[in-house]
């Protein structure tokens, strides 16, 4: 399934020159060389670079072209590419980049290109470990002031470390993939008893994913300096929430159920060296951390603007920069017990929520608990999610010279609970 | 490296005669047929099926002996076993109690028994999904007491679901694996921030683990009548815990780095069809829980006697059938929100606690919290792990005719954090 990115803010800006017809402003030009897995009728999924609306055939194209170890691309995942390491990674740009930009190679590469709607995109990678953090400010505020209302909005913790649990790897679908309304126990605070039925307040969470790679051994852990050596790119992610579920499981052990049905998450992976442009420094944080937290690689966040697109209304533009805690700093938490990393594990940011109501990413805090639903253009409201209800999240950054870097969409109808 | 199982009160029972000279009173007699996978010097791990202290090379013997679906057992992981499903794990069964026990397949099988010394064990399976549970009363209600003083010990909750949640696949590791001390963020309620250094407060939580085998699709569920379909068979487990690392991050996400640098397992998967003598009923249930939580396959739990030695001296005999909630009520509440399965899922139970003080599962209850430090038979004392310790958590259960079903071990040492 096509992307159908929507760049509201398109800079005109200098877009590596190549022998293909790319746009300069197409968010999926040369600057970004995204990675996924697709496959056509009656052939086996196996890796794909995005170039403009074509998919290159990546593994193929390797393969005729005599590059080294570009057979990694014949995987039905990038788990193999993602084991390789930063310096894999690195030469398999370059080398994108020279073959789709000299007109040597162009009777090589050709052949290999295919259109995006003659595709089927699946999942990209087969997720390792998934952990989900909780590292933006606001999200962390609103969502405490609404689940917690007689105590300090923000837990204790929450500025001396970036709070993180473990989720599903194995419910983490590709965008497109329909999500079937779950089903579960939930407890109003005036029930005397649980109940058990369809969730009548099914969310989502705008988040980033990032994709690691290379792998460590147990007993050692990442620095945030060292953290880049593992970032391999980055995914959209929307982690679907049934909040009548978690409210009435997460204490004490954290979210489950509530969580665990399904975790979408986009068809590209757009990596970190596209992101370049895009970063920024992170918010000041106020007490500083303890000093595994600190150092140059820890420092930087990214400028990443989001839309949430509900049933064809955007309902919300988040914005990443607001992120409290560094892509860095989740890692280097993630690994500080000695636990080891594997090409394949996944991580969210969390839900990203700015200060200003229509940054929130999240409907819970969109509508306000439900006090203030969202109006949709057809003249419809929602707090929470209706069947039949389709969400798109997109999102976009700064680029090399001017240049946008696409990261693409991720998108799900939500099913009606099975019987 | 060879368990070394002690069974104090051996029972002589019928054990199914075989032309192999195993003691009646072995644990893992044919009434066992432990899985797991191991290596010889110089070969590539595979399964194995353990029988008295030899182990089969049940790939290889059942190529030889034509039977159909054994390659699945020179895989390195139990996986493609576990895929398999309930139907082929009967058969295998069937199969191997035949092949052992009928004189006309001697020939055959003779050459492919090895000593259990000259073999490496190996994880037998990659982990899938790794959840939690929390299902011991006793326990949940110890832990809360001393969590959270303040509080009912137990959680509105606890009684209408089985709370759980997701751990970190990627660091289960196999008995006998060093621990590392972890090292991470602790704050005591005395001091005014969290400081960074190695847990002071390291522990283990005996625990069972259920493997689960074939696969649901997203959006279906699995009934607690439908929970024998997918559960394998057992290992035990040993869930490392970093006390004070947990209590500072835990609100209100769950536990994460106090839990997520090890898990131990044992290097013997004991089928579900090895325990059927060992069925008994679950404790009452009062509430009675919500219908999908009750049925005929919700009603059992297991009859497993523990040892927890430290040290080589045994400092607890925790009884696995003591435990709230049963196996299947795991898997159904685990899948009710339409979360799939896969081949490899492991599931654990929760720490294993009695009333009784010399039952419970985990030094925090046993010393609790420090105040009655725990004797060894050295003369020394223990609130908390120190470096050097060694925790064995050892199991056997009622088998047919009498006889005694072997779970083998888990065992790991500590090693000092790293600098």
């Amino acid at each position: 399934m096509p992307d159908q990115t929507t760049v509201p803010d398109q800079t005109t800006g200098a877009v590596a020159p190549s022998w293909l017809d790319v746009p300069a402003d197409h968010p999926f030009g040369l600057q970004t060389l995204a990675y996924g897995v697709f496959s056509t009728e009656g052939t086996a999924p196996r890796v794909g670079v995005r170039v403009g609306d074509l998919v290159l055939d990546a593994g193929a194209c390797a393969e005729r072209a005599g590059m080294e170890s570009g057979e990694v691309w014949l995987a039905p995942t990038l788990n193999p590419f993602l084991a390789q390491g930063r310096q894999a990674w690195g030469a398999a740009r370059a080398w994108l980049t020279e073959v789709l930009t000299q007109d040597t190679h162009r009777d090589c590469v050709e052949p290999h290109l295919l259109p995006l709607e003659q595709v089927r995109m699946h999942l990209p990678l087969d997720v390792a470990d998934y952990v989900d953090f909780y590292a933006s400010e606001q999200h962390a505020t609103n969502v405490g002031r609404l689940f917690r209302p007689d105590s300090e909005p923000l837990t204790p913790n929450w500025k001396h470390l970036p709070i993180g649990y473990h989720g599903r790897a194995g419910t983490v679908v590709v965008s497109g993939t329909d999500v079937v309304r779950p089903s579960g126990q939930r407890k109003a605070p005036t029930q005397s008893a649980p109940t058990y039925g369809p969730s009548t307040r099914l969310d989502i969470e705008a988040e980033l994913g990032f994709v690691v790679g290379g792998s460590t051994e147990l007993g050692q852990r990442v620095s945030v300096d060292d953290a880049d050596e593992h970032l391999f790119g980055v995914v959209l992610l929307n982690d679907w929430s049934a909040r009548d579920i978690q409210a009435w499981e997460y204490v004490p052990l954290g979210p489950f159920l509530g969580k665990s049905f399904a975790t979408s998450i986009s068809a590209w992976v757009v990596p970190m060296d596209a992101l370049a442009a895009a970063r920024v420094p992170v918010p000041r944080q106020d007490p500083e951390p303890l000093p595994y937290l600190v150092g140059a690689g820890a420092a930087y966040g990214l400028d990443i603007h989001y839309e949430v697109e509900l049933n064809g209304t955007v309902v919300s533009r988040p914005e990443y920069r607001d992120q409290y805690w560094s892509p860095a700093q989740m890692l280097a938490h993630l690994s500080v017990n000695g636990a080891s990393v594997r090409p394949g594990d996944l991580f969210g940011s969390g839900t990203i929520s700015g200060k200003d109501p229509g940054t929130r990413g999240s409907l819970l805090e969109l509508s306000w608990n439900g006090a203030e639903p969202v109006a949709l253009s057809d003249g419809s409201t929602r707090s929470f999610l209706e069947d039949g209800d389709e969400v798109v999240l997109r999102a976009w950054a700064p680029g090399p010279g001017g240049s946008t870097v696409g990261l693409g969409e991720v998108r799900g109808t939500i099913l009606p609970a099975r019987p």
